[in-house]
């Protein structure tokens, strides 16, 4: 079949680059509109890695310039430890060239391809090399490059490179130029908003076209760059083990312990005793079947599960929670950081919040955030396994509509930090339905959702009594008037009673016979502090018990008591005058607060 | 700040092997279960492919064995035109390695990944190399390769090659084994009878460990692979076209009509001239700005659009109806071709069909297959433009529930054929979000949702109309009893009554003064072909009509009548006789035929 030599002619290697060249969707740049969030992304992405491995607060500094109706010109610069000149190539203008491919710990890239793909991006739609200049400290200089891909090559071609006048000190600014679009504005500020709500130490500071946003840090605190860690037994594929095996130096034994997370001297042996190998051999020597044996025996060992506090830096629930009501000034906002857990050897960290109320769209579905490894995901929403947890929720157990989604004033935010997040795409934009994973991200939110639902309930149930109350007291005047006439006397004081009913804070002024009286009750559950004024032309010198100062006014009296009040208990001050003037209390909510003047009544 | 040199230190390049090896979920291999699917998807599509390409009629043979509790072992065997051994390292041991990738035609596979990756996954899972065996022609002899890849380098290494005495005259072999379980059986065998159903033309066998499925081919004619055409010059980024100019050796006339689908003289000519470049110019000479001009100019011209029917192969609605009827044997099924389109100068077709009732599950959500290139997607449903498309049809408006899915015994068939299907990651699960091909997909599914609206009203108005029918016929005996009773006659034949209320054909017999009737009426709405049996002790040569013949059964005469009656219109025969014998007629169904010997009744 002279078939096969016409398709064999036709047979070729391809390029990395010309692979994502031609599927650009896969890396998010499907089209002009998220190019531009694709590639801000990636470059806050690598800076804010970078400052957290040189122990550095961030600041970031983002400007998008629109230069033609169609094209856009990007440029991202941060304060990080810089690139030496000899790498800054290979860092933009290589696709798959980068540190964090091989470790095993938290970063926000890790391929080593988003940057680069943004080059290319901007090579291919506008033809313009991208323009990079970094420092590595203040004795070194500054160089200014112009670069472009070889895509058929995979490789970086050098336009220009030369020294560079710069003010900073060390730091790194890209510059892009591409076919672009701004209509996704508004999800490219969410996207700084979300950035800054999970990067609490980062300053981000972004000319969006001349519109200025700026995301200020809420904490000082360095976020110090999680170790690598060594991989763990029980996530090791043979593939792997035969290649640390063959460029291992170490007897086997040795090899276990220094090559692999948690493995002591006793799980080595363990290991070692039940694959049937001696430990002093070559871990270069042992054959495939020796090393297959090995892998099962690694696999029926118990060891400890990795170490995670080391590789992974969970948020936290206090900074999201602070994060989450600076931005949307919530009613209900918890958050929970669940136990590291693994999956394939993986170690992995779920967070979640649910907030409610506030400035959230009261209609609609949840407003949900998802996170990994401190990124803002923005698309794919319904690919993720973030978005499926969710919806297999039973969200009516905590009084919450639902269709899929819940449905109300509802936030909810979940961030998976693992040293290996499973994208479902090289874009990272939705993550895998690994069942680890979605076990944990559905018990923090259940946890959550039980929280939700007391603060619900109790809102609820304080909204009843409080309606039934109003409608109680709006009668109750009309009830004593009636039973006055009848009973021939003055209508009589109804404020306690309404204070009762409504749990309420009631100061009360009285003069009978000289003596004037003050009183105050707290019909409320909980006990009260407060600042009780009587300004009056009695002077009040003589009060029992004795006010803790009184000013002078003119020719009135101001008294001030501070007291506390338990709850259903009254306090009362005595003193002799007139009773002309008023009283005031302060210390609690206006909306709790009775004041009576029943001088003022007859 | 040294920590620019320790990072540098710690940055390399890393190898597209090694990226999947690392990401394999993003190629479909993320569970040993799927593992399986996968590699026999990848060896399928390619054996599709390569007898598409040798105008051969495909026969795949499918062997799945268990060898371990945990190990499987793969082999897929075609009868496509082989690989010559120079090549065949490369094309199962190198990933980026393809005839495909640079050819603008409707294809299974396009990148060069997939069957490298499975090579990859059983070297990685048990370190056992892929065993292929090829041969591409009776003159020349097979070859046994065993293989692996070099990971780190993507290059593959042979570990074995020898001649091998093969029965095949040609057709390649490939076994692999690797750490799999056939837990997902059900959605494998799935897999094969949907290849099966858009394949009509190939022959796939399978032995599932030790469970034999076969799937025959339906259609004995040849699909001859699309042809590869030229770029389109509303689909061309600035980079591609910066790189075609710089290969050319045409002046830039030249360049445009050879280079571009669809580009003619004329077109050619107005492109020039609305950038102002003299078509005499080098191509290879034209500097930046003059190609970016020139890419303007290619956008204002009128062209028309790619060549579908060249380079696209649509299954076409016959096929579609005919395989669907033979799986699922529907009460209805539609099939819409639509006419080809463009996005970003992709030409692209979409097929879809809709099918109802039959063995469709009459609960629950839709059935939903979804096809790209002749191929089944299997996963990531959610994520699919598909998926999209059909949840954001109004179902209810065609009279079928729908909870973002329409609900019911509803079969949903579509298929995307392109150059360029848009997937939304390597293992080619879910099409993007591609608005246009959204467009597509929802027109087709709209229009046979319409025909399907039609399918179930005039089902349920013949259910409602035949119901009431049935109400009114069970209360006539007892009325005509009755009427009989007060005018004192015997009960009258209601057979009539019964048969036009029921739109029903009736036969009848009735034999008065030594002359037989035989009627037939036809209360239906549609002319009836019948065939009219008498049989009878009574000799019926003399009926008239004549009858158009008599059998002679013992003492019996069975005369036949062939006729056909017009809706409401009745047919009638009479001969002398004493009336003895039955009357029957066949070619219309059982429940739509009344039978009355009136001789019987009295």
């Amino acid at each position: 079949m002279a078939i096969a030599e016409k398709l064999a002619s036709q047979q070729k290697s391809i390029s990395v680059a010309e692979f994502f060249e031609k599927n650009k969707h896969l890396l998010g740049f499907d089209s002009p509109t998220r190019g531009i969030i694709t590639t801000i992304k990636e470059a806050i992405d690598n800076s804010l890695d970078a400052c957290e491995e040189a122990e550095v607060l961030p600041d970031i500094w983002v400007s998008i310039t629109k230069l033609t109706k169609e094209t856009i010109r990007i440029a991202v610069e941060d304060n990080g430890p810089g690139i030496v000149p000899d790498n800054v190539p290979y860092v933009f203008g290589k696709l798959l060239y980068g540190s964090r491919f091989h470790q095993i710990r938290q970063s926000r890239g890790q391929q080593g391809i988003g940057i680069s793909a943004a080059v290319l991006f901007a090579q291919l739609t506008t033809g313009v090399p991208a323009r990079v200049i970094s420092r590595t400290g203040a004795d070194k200089p500054a160089y200014l490059f112009d670069l472009m891909i070889r895509t058929e090559k995979n490789e970086p071609e050098i336009i220009r490179k030369e020294e560079y006048n710069w003010d900073r000190t060390h730091g790194t600014r890209i510059e892009l130029e591409f076919t672009g679009s701004l209509a996704a504005k508004r999800r490219l500020i969410d996207y700084l908003k979300y950035t800054a709500v999970v990067n609490p130490h980062a300053r981000i500071q972004a000319d969006i076209d001349g519109e200025w946003h700026s995301f200020e840090r809420v904490s000082d605190e360095i976020i110090v760059s999680p170790q690598a860690i060594a991989p763990h037994p029980y996530g090791i594929e043979f593939g792997t083990l035969k290649r640390m095996a063959a460029i291992s130096k170490d007897n086997v034994h040795e090899f276990l312990i220094t090559g692999f997370s948690r493995v002591g001297l006793k799980s080595a042996d363990q290991m070692l005793k039940i694959a049937g190998i001696k430990g002093t051999r070559k871990a270069k020597g042992l054959s495939s079947e020796h090393l297959k044996t090995l892998l099962a025996a690694m696999q029926e060992v118990d060891v400890p599960p990795p170490p995670a506090s080391l590789c992974l830096s969970p948020i936290t629930e206090e900074m999201i929670v602070q994060g989450l009501e600076k931005e949307f000034e919530l009613d209900f906002v918890k958050a929970r950081t669940r136990k590291a857990q693994v999956f394939s050897g993986h170690p992995f960290i779920v967070e979640a919040a649910i907030g409610y109320g506030g400035k959230l769209d009261q209609e609609g579905q949840a407003l949900l955030l998802r996170f990994a490894n401190r990124v803002p995901l923005l698309y794919q929403q319904g690919a993720c396994a973030v978005t499926n947890a969710i919806a297999g929720i039973n969200w009516r157990s905590y009084n919450i509509s639902q269709q899929s989604l819940p449905i109300g004033p509802i936030l909810l935010l979940v961030h998976v930090a693992s040293t290996n997040v499973p994208f479902t795409s090289e874009s990272k934009d939705a993550i895998a339905a690994i069942p680890e994973i979605e076990k944990e991200i559905t018990l923090a939110l259940q946890d959550l959702g039980r929280e939700l639902k007391n603060f619900i309930n109790k809102r609820d149930r304080n909204k009843l009594a409080e309606d039934r109350a109003r409608a109680v007291c709006s009668i109750i005047p009309d009830i004593a008037t009636k039973v006055a006439e009848i009973v021939e006397l003055p209508p009589p004081d109804i404020s306690p009673i309404e204070g009762q009913i409504m749990r309420r804070v009631v100061a009360k002024k009285k003069t009978e016979d000289g003596m004037v009286g003050v009183s105050v009750t707290n019909y409320t559950r909980k006990p009260i502090e407060v600042m009780v004024y009587s300004l009056s032309e009695d002077n009040q010198e003589e009060a029992v018990p004795k006010p803790d100062f009184i000013d002078v006014i003119g020719s009135e009296f101001n008294a001030v008591w501070r007291i506390t009040i338990e709850p259903e208990s009254a306090w009362k001050a005595t003193y002799p005058g007139k009773g002309r003037g008023t009283i005031d209390i302060r210390g609690v909510d206006e909306k709790m607060k009775v004041v009576v003047d029943l001088d003022g009544i007859y």
